[in-house]
């Protein structure tokens, strides 16, 4: 907050105390489910998503038949992931909105880089479920969803059911959100409560775009404004592809 | 979008014949229901959502004492408003996650451009009925759906509950998609279903962002596509934009 | 109904103004959807209600292979198309007991001049929706969705699948109702909240009954004010057979 | 009805071999519940329909400050009332429609011959539970339900919270149908499956209407045919009421 | 239990005024329904439910083609079974936990002492439907549903469908609980709501244990007053399984 | 239990390869939320439970006034923590009758043990969710429910503003069951679904009952079996509570 006369970057303190361009700490542990074809927890600071992928060997019944197969994805918070407590979803008998366009997400943006007729007739069920909140749990969803869905892939081509790995790309996703007039990157609870505005971005390895949801919060932002949220973004997945690739051993 | 010299746009034709950049015939109906605060339908080519804006003098309890008032927003569909009939959610006793994104998207669209503590401590549900879908509903009733918050708030003006209209900027939405590689506006049904990418643009009068959604149906899309497409929304949205304040008397 | 030679009928007079026989003004608007094999537009006054006619070439699992064909009804009302907002049931999570009477008394009276049998393995859908409400709605519904009904049959005819139009009758309906001891026809909403009985006939254009519903909402009524009810029941519905025959063109 | 002077009764045989006009053997049991304020268990012949009504010394919010109270009524069937088991409404989740549109019935039709006013601001509940069906038990849960509710407000006399049983009439109902043709009294299930139309009455102890339900099953029947079924539903009614009166002492 | 010479049973006075080990009146009547199968109505005192057991020639999905056949059970009770009027689960749209535990009870203890195999491809559903409760609503229903169950098997035998009945064990239950420190036998509702601690017991004819369910409710309870309870319950079930052979003729 | 004198333990191994009195490694990790006033994670073997308690400073309506707090408890399982994946409860609109079966299961017992009065006007909601199954969750989460809970009192006592921890005692539960004929401690899942008889005791720091449940699941089991469960559930619990004890620095 004290600004030395050459150095405007420091005027500017986010919340987190990270510089605007700055990830959080990401980590990713595989194998941690016992009985998941594949899994992993992954981290961005001290949001904690568990990640676990199901292979099976059906497919429902409007699906079947096709010469193809499905990847989906179901999301949920444990009732104390949360600041203070939210009602557990299964007691009050449905899904929240939020709940639902966060699953829709995630299985849309994992399908985008899968190879569904190289799948063969077969479901991949990716689940992600928040341990811990501290903002970010969507793009930390993709992310480790897409380590999960990769590991029970390499299963299934380990058993001999599949040639090789029918994906195409990587997949990663990060946020980024203006914040007192800044475009800054990966947005922790306190960071996007305070928010002007917010964006999740979902990209693949080679660069391009899945999925963007840019929303203003308080007040409508700039072309401009969201041109930087954007080369945030591509930054930060950048990171996060290399953690990803590392981890798989690709 | 920027085609060569020679290139005939003979050799592109969208399903409907229309220019990448031109936007469907596009009609705004005012005060159609004789009940409503303020209502209007609103048709983009064949699509006609029914659009109501009801004003409640109360506060669901969540939001009472604040000292500033709430926009919502409903949306639904009638069950043969599509090619093939749907099921009636109100049957099946719960509303999709589609029906519920679609419904978040309009609201917080709606309230971006609210000032909410000058609407003082009263809400206004905004109904948008998809009486015939032929794509683009949710930008429809986005659209439509701010001329009836505009007539409804204009009738408090009128009624002397409020000194003016509290609304800051006109909003207005429309998608845009990749068709065969190429960025076009206004998809319907038909363009929609065989697009690579899609993406809606929710933009203020004065040129700036309240939502962007963007998603790759069957291929990632690049950055540049990107712009395309946010190029053909700002023209498009400014057309909406200009029907709207017509409309409105503004 | 029949007044003494000095009885001024001028002495009585209903909210609406009209004369106690006197049907409100009733259009039928055909062909108004793009996608449904049958619907129209329905008004009785300011009381407007959408019905459409969907087919469906298969039936559901419990009326598969008894040779035999099925019609059935759905009925909704818009949220605001009521004087003040009713809360949508879609998002309630369930239909009102109100609703499920409705669409299984519009059923029934549309299944009773059908030839099940002539129909064949198939099933119409008919949605009655209801965008403006101002008494009345379930009659208009019965009297728009059966012409909504056989339009969509006469298609079935034009493509050669059926060999004539299997319905055996037309059928309408019309309320009538008790309204300061007196018998009067087609309650709008502001009588039908001051009747003290109220009465629906559902007939048919031979003369017969298909259903008859009467309630005394706050005394019990008589057999020969009853009577009365029915007679003018019959003179109206012959009115609304009237329009429907010369709508389709029978 | 009228039959020819040698017409030979013996041609026309009811599946129960009952006369035209016959009630099956009606019995009401009173005090059959240990903890209810009022009840009794209610016989048409096999059907058998177990009557409480319970008071509570408030009303729903929506009910409060109007200075009366309310009458409701709750109706269910055991899953083996049936001659084939049904599924249990509380494990399905919801009520069908069939069931909302009796309770609905039963409970307009007691509250059609009670003075809310004079009862003041409680609520009596009214369970009409289904212990074996036969066909009828709509109609032996009003007829049933009134001398529940009777019971109940007694007591409240008798504890010196009511100066007099603010009801004002007896109601009791029956139904009558056409069968071959012919009009016939309180159809058991055979015949009800079997007829062409079925009619509900519910009447009052001076002869007047509460609520008549008429439904053309397989065909529309004529004025005639249903002026002979409420006559024979009169006849039916004044039967019952003779029973409920004996019944409570009156 | 055991009391010393001179010890004043007098001093220690049950609500009930029944000794410690004294069951309460309990009478069993068979073919009470006439369209179950099998059926009865068990009284435990004041508490009476009705139990029928429905056979159906089929299975549910998950259960075909596995060479045996199933035993489930449904619990409810009627709305006012009890002291306070309960809201109905049917209208609540959810059978709470309780039942939910109660039912699963039932269908675990019948299924201990049916032969799956012998009773071939063939369910028996049993519903046990409280009329009246005063406490012990399970352990009536353990009883008269196997009662019940008991009777349909032999229609099925009696049909020459089943060579004989596939049952190898009677089953019968009871509760005990700790009221002001005493173990005491078949505790009513003011017991029950009054006891320091309640166990029910399942028990077969030859004297082993299909479930035990022991709860304190206001304090834990040492391993000898469990073993005091145990006691009572295998004297009580012992009287109540002569009176299940009794009435069953075996 | 009792094994002859050259009866070989080497003759009976379980799955496991455990002695029969012989508890998985149990593990303790408290604090692992963030968020929550109390919390640990618990195992037994494979099985894993996060556990989490979260006061709130009100009571639920029908709560209130009564001079007392209440502790409650919510169980869930992922989706994948199951050998093969089951769906989310939260997808299907309820939670299982074994679901509700466990968390009231867990409330009674903590309840148990907690002076409600000293708790004072405040609620306790302890959620256990298992990550990872393979027998024994609800035992798990009783004792890891309790630790959470004890943290979370702590947390109240350190802020002043309570007294003391108003806990009486610590409790514990553990599984046992009969596998080929031998009482076994702490089930797996592999033993479990084996066994012919399977038992949980919620048992006390000193020594006396708070639960037990006993279920034959193919055979019922006799008294002195049952015996055999309950010494090894005491000498197990006592390692539990020993367990808890040291990791709360009792």
């Amino acid at each position: 907050m004290s600004s030395p006369a050459f150095a405007p970057m420091t005027e500017f303190t986010r919340p987190s105390g990270r510089m605007p361009h700055e990830l959080r700490s990401i980590t990713l542990e595989c194998g941690v489910s016992a009985h998941a074809e594949g899994s992993c927890l992954i981290s961005f600071g001290r949001t904690k998503v568990l990640c676990t992928a199901s292979i099976e060997e059906s497919l429902p019944p409007f699906l079947r038949g096709k010469g193809q197969g499905w990847v989906t994805a179901e999301y949920g918070m444990l009732p104390r992931s949360t600041h203070t407590r939210s009602n557990r979803e299964a007691a009050k008998g449905k899904q929240t909105g939020r709940t639902q366009e966060i699953q829709r997400l995630i299985g849309r943006s994992l399908r985008a880089v899968t190879d569904l007729v190289a799948l063969g007739e077969r479901q991949v069920i990716v689940d992600c479920d928040v341990l811990q909140a501290d903002g970010g749990t969507r793009t930390a969803a993709i992310t480790g969803g897409f380590v999960a869905l990769h590991l029970a892939l390499q299963k299934l081509v380990g058993a001999g059911k599949l040639p090789k790995v029918p994906v195409q790309q990587s997949v990663a996703a990060i946020s980024a959100g203006i914040w007192k007039g800044m475009p800054v990157l990966d947005l922790d609870y306190d960071e996007d409560s305070t928010a002007e505005a917010d964006a999740n971005f979902v990209l693949t390895s080679d660069g391009r775009i899945v999925e963007i949801q840019g929303t203003a919060e308080a007040e409508p932002f700039s072309r401009d404004q969201f041109a930087g949220l954007m080369a945030l973004a591509e930054s930060g997945v950048a990171q996060l592809i290399a953690l990803q690739r590392k981890t798989l051993g690709l």
